[in-house]
């Protein structure tokens, strides 16, 4: 049975929860809270040298780390992830642009604010990330102003890694209200089979 | 034929050309100068909202960004993808580390020591981006020096995408002199079978 180590409040780890759920495979979710250190010590740095969660232990000492590439292991062949060569690309390419344009301005943010407890010592940080993170929800609503997912005619690992942080943005001062396309595909997403919320 | 818009100066842009002189696959090559700001130019932004290189054109009007992405797309089906699906989400798993951990520290010093003309003013900057950028090298080494590639016992994408900005860490003030494995690794990378430099 899969193993995935996470920490739910991580929109990172959520992705995980999220797939896990929506297609029905069975695990055992390994509660790790970051913000207490369990990230930092010897024993996970054995399994995952890089020291970040989600990570899954697929069998006995074979762990994959990184979010996207957790989630796309388990959702290979499912519905969650096109059979085209073009989507399946297109699909990635939001991937990764959810990894370097979205989540280190718009997760990093919600750090700050959410979770530190002196966020007034991150302002130049906060202020660091503002700019790009609109942009990413800028190019985030002109997609989604013309076709109701990312990619294809349905919802794909595309959607669900830029969920994860979106939905919550907020939480790092990104305020969704002009978002009209964000907010509507936000509520197409939680109608989705299978979602669970990221707070219990 | 697939027309490729890149600046061979990036590294980013720099493993599209990779990949399609090691696969032998037939392409135009349009030179795009991102300091000269072509990519902030409206007919470019038209195309990639997000106003980044690499991207290609698949067919006309069909585009895909994202350097990992595109790779991905290229090379979709041929040796450089393993056919394994534990060693494929392997791969993926060392290119969105390569995009989140290596990239943003690594190439962004590049970027401030080698080509902008004052790098003097980016010093905080710089600083900020030391340590990270180290850690993901020390996370290379320690990989590099178990196995010959990072996935499985040859050549993968994920080899191509983190020789890009690694093979040029020197120009952003990481030296590569202690890294023993990653400097035999680059040699191992340089010896493939179709390998183009990244300059003329």
């Amino acid at each position: 049975m899969i193993k995935a180590y996470g920490d739910r409040e991580s929109g990172n780890c959520y992705k995980v929860l999220l797939v896990l759920h929506m297609l029905g495979i069975e695990h055992r979710w390994i509660p790790v809270e970051i913000l207490a250190g369990d990230t930092r010590r010897p024993e996970f740095l054995a399994i995952n040298p890089n020291g970040r969660v989600p990570l899954i232990e697929i069998q006995p000492g074979v762990h994959l780390a990184e979010s996207n590439a957790i989630i796309g292991y388990l959702a290979d062949g499912s519905p969650l992830v096109p059979a085209d060569r073009l989507l399946r690309a297109q699909m990635l390419q939001w991937m990764f642009f959810e990894q370097y344009s979205h989540e280190p301005n718009i997760a990093t943010s919600r750090y700050y604010l959410h979770y530190l407890k002196d966020p007034v010592g991150k302002r130049d940080e906060l202020e660091r990330r503002r700019a790009p993170g609109l942009h990413a929800l800028g190019v985030m609503e002109n997609r989604l102003s013309r076709v109701p997912y990312f990619v294809g005619d349905r919802l794909t690992l595309a959607d669900i890694a830029l969920f994860a942080y979106t939905h919550v943005a907020d939480e790092g001062g990104f305020d969704l209200e002009p978002y009209r396309a964000i907010r509507d595909w936000i509520e197409r997403v939680r109608a989705q089979p299978g979602f669970v919320p990221m707070r219990v």
